[in-house]
């Protein structure tokens, strides 16, 4: 997992005086947007996370390959970046050790710490590193519940509190990452975690904020390889009214 | 309000085969950009909402002004959209409108449902269309207590459990609309409450979460010149460890 | 017409070393798709020039709001910009009143010259100003004869020798600024010019470069308004082999 | 030499009705931003050639990566390209065969064809594919004799008009292939060629239009290894008033 933090954000955006929000909110959009291209280019996902502190998830490429992005958005933006990078053997533990990388260079405010770049690797089996497991979890029937029936406001407002149930759950159970990613769907990193794991997780959910959630499972050398078995493994749930696919799949599937 | 919906979305990302998600995210993340650039130039503000809903706030302006924003979409982006605008005496009632507008035209996957251009108006007393009141929240010391401090997962966690709570108090007390903007901001729009509502509020967020937030207040014929009396408001804010400020001054300060 | 010039941006290209040459095309490709955004929704139109002087028709505007794309570049780039802004009967005057402005403020390179803006007027019979004349030119059958034929270097050679000598022509003769646009497209921002005018124009580049040419004209109070009419007045052309469409059209048609 | 055609873009841009300018030139320009980032990501060069048809240089990188590019455009922009990919001994050898690639599959107009992807290698010595040499050109003192001091119109003029007799000499007499890169740069993809053919290069260019160039010259196993150090070389241009560098050393240098 790598984070990566906006130097002194937070005194930019109101040095010399308060910049005006909406372009705020167009270069943090479009810093999202440039961070999801390059990690997706090397077979990784991306999270906005707060925007000034996003997450990417880049299981088998070299750390220093995300040198490449501080680069370009040197040369592209107004701001610069800093990046820790951190392995271990949970998601949670991963981006633990990389925002420490990034904590021991310094305030994120400082204006002496700039383009940090660090490294962290927490024991962890040589085989751990090989796999990552990606849930794709969506809301069932989220267009005939939610889109087409009722307040945009509440729509919103019940797709978030099903996420911050999930992510929750998904971290204080499994030391799991679980962000939204749009729409009706949140994206999940996790250990290998078995059929029983998910179902309690949707289980959950239902019940701290009655939404009905489906999820599908992948595991793979890359969170691309993971999420692409997982969206694959969600269309088979759409499709066939199954809530959870793609790990277990028999005693999953049954 | 606005609401603008991505026509079709769902499907599109999974015809002929699931798109990549790095790819979506990014399509996401540049339509949000657009909108927030186009609605900044006309001094509104914009939300990303579910990314495939967003929500701009655009009082002031002739709705048919929208009709620019899909002309811009389809030239640009491989989506298209369509457009709701709602007006009443609150945010959500104005969302409300707005989304009916669309849910009216069709359901948001209906393939024959495209670029469909709605305007609303529930009973609205003239003056009140001329003026908005912004409210910017953020978490006091979020640097030291958070990003500097714990793991950036958690620092995430909190800061949305933090808006979450603050956006359904708003949205069930006061029909307001808050969203997140990034860091440890939320902004909302909000009819004309006093300082004892925002009080409220920020009670609320810290007995659900644990989270002390602050907040400026403004108010303004458009989002922009509000937001910008907010922005400066909770600057002072944070000069002077004032919880909340720029709305009922005397009683708010002291 | 405004002159749009990036602030300091040779010193700019190789501080503290020469910046990835990549990189530089995408800024500068980004910058330009954004003044083309910002101008268009001001019914202007926008020429990329040599990239970091760039030019914008915004005829009909106060040239005041040109500050809002100054405040957008800061906001979102790594570098900033001057704006000149001319007025004058012809656009090469105009876009030489905007010019000295500039360069009397200091050196394009000069690190103590930023974000200077400046509004210049020459005599300018008060008529003049409500109306431009744009003239959208293209080869007769590119596709046929260059992009389905030829070597695609070769193509790009002929597609570029045809324009400069346009434009020279153009310059010289009219004091008009023409443009290269993409494919096989050049505008040019003209005075009030006959049929005649634009035949000779014709005449000139297929002697000179065996390229040729057909022109849609139009006229209207702003870029977009006169540009609308000329991309019509083509399309008339390529449908019925005139070259010359849209002024004098009773002499020009027959 | 890889070609980048937008598939059918002449039908698009008039259909159903004549697009708006200014949104056109911005999709192209963000068109050649994302190729200019994907291939400066691979270590390439990027030129935006006619815009429907842009170039790109990727020595060393297997063909089929190309194809990442196409999935790109077509999940982010309203359009989509094809891609032909040539190898030869000369850059326009290179993009011939990249050309050839393209216009047999069919006209870049036709409507059943889309997002062709093709790769031609012409007889090619092994030695050969493992470098490209980039020469790097500029004007002396762009800024104090132009920039500064002509009416921009007339410097992007005497740019381009510099530019062309360039491309077009380099073109003919060493089969390369030059481009303008903003600014008063122009960058050429070139066999191995020797100082005196660049000093004959410069002569041309300043016998048919007065200006005069400078050009550092570089070699590697990519166009970015080789153009960083053009462009380093160009630097001691600059510096020392030398006006080829980096090629034959002791002669060019004398």
């Amino acid at each position: 997992m790598a984070l990566v933090q906006i130097d002194e954000y937070g005194p930019w955006t109101v040095t010399p005086a308060p910049r005006r929000e909406t372009d705020l909110q167009s270069l943090q959009a479009e810093l999202f947007a440039e961070l999801s291209s390059f990690v997706g280019e090397r077979d990784g996902y991306a999270f906005y996370g707060r925007f000034d502190n996003m997450v990417a998830v880049t299981n088998g490429r070299d750390p220093e390959s995300h040198r490449a992005f501080q680069r370009r958005v040197r040369n592209r933006y107004p701001v610069t970046v800093s990046v820790g990078v951190g392995r271990a053997t949970t998601p949670v533990d991963a981006l633990g050790a990389a925002t420490e990388e990034l904590q021991a260079a310094g305030s994120a405010q400082a204006d002496d710490r700039r383009e940090v770049f660090g490294v962290a690797e927490r024991d962890l089996p040589a085989e751990a590193r090989e796999r990552v497991t990606v849930a794709h979890f969506d809301v069932v029937d989220a267009t005939g519940s939610l889109t087409d029936r009722v307040n945009a406001a509440d729509a919103t407002l019940a797709v978030r509190r099903a996420t911050l149930e999930l992510a929750t759950h998904l971290r204080e159970a499994h030391d799991s990452v679980a962000h939204f990613v749009g729409g009706d769907n949140v994206i999940a990193v996790c250990p290998d975690l078995d059929a029983a794991a998910f179902d309690e997780a949707i289980t959950h959910v239902r019940e701290a904020s009655d939404i009905e959630l489906q999820v599908g499972v992948g595991r793979g050398p890359t969170a691309h390889a993971a999420g692409d078995d997982a969206k694959e493994a969600l269309e088979v749930c759409r499709e066939t009214g199954t809530r959870i696919r793609g790990v277990d799949r028999v005693a999953a599937d049954d």
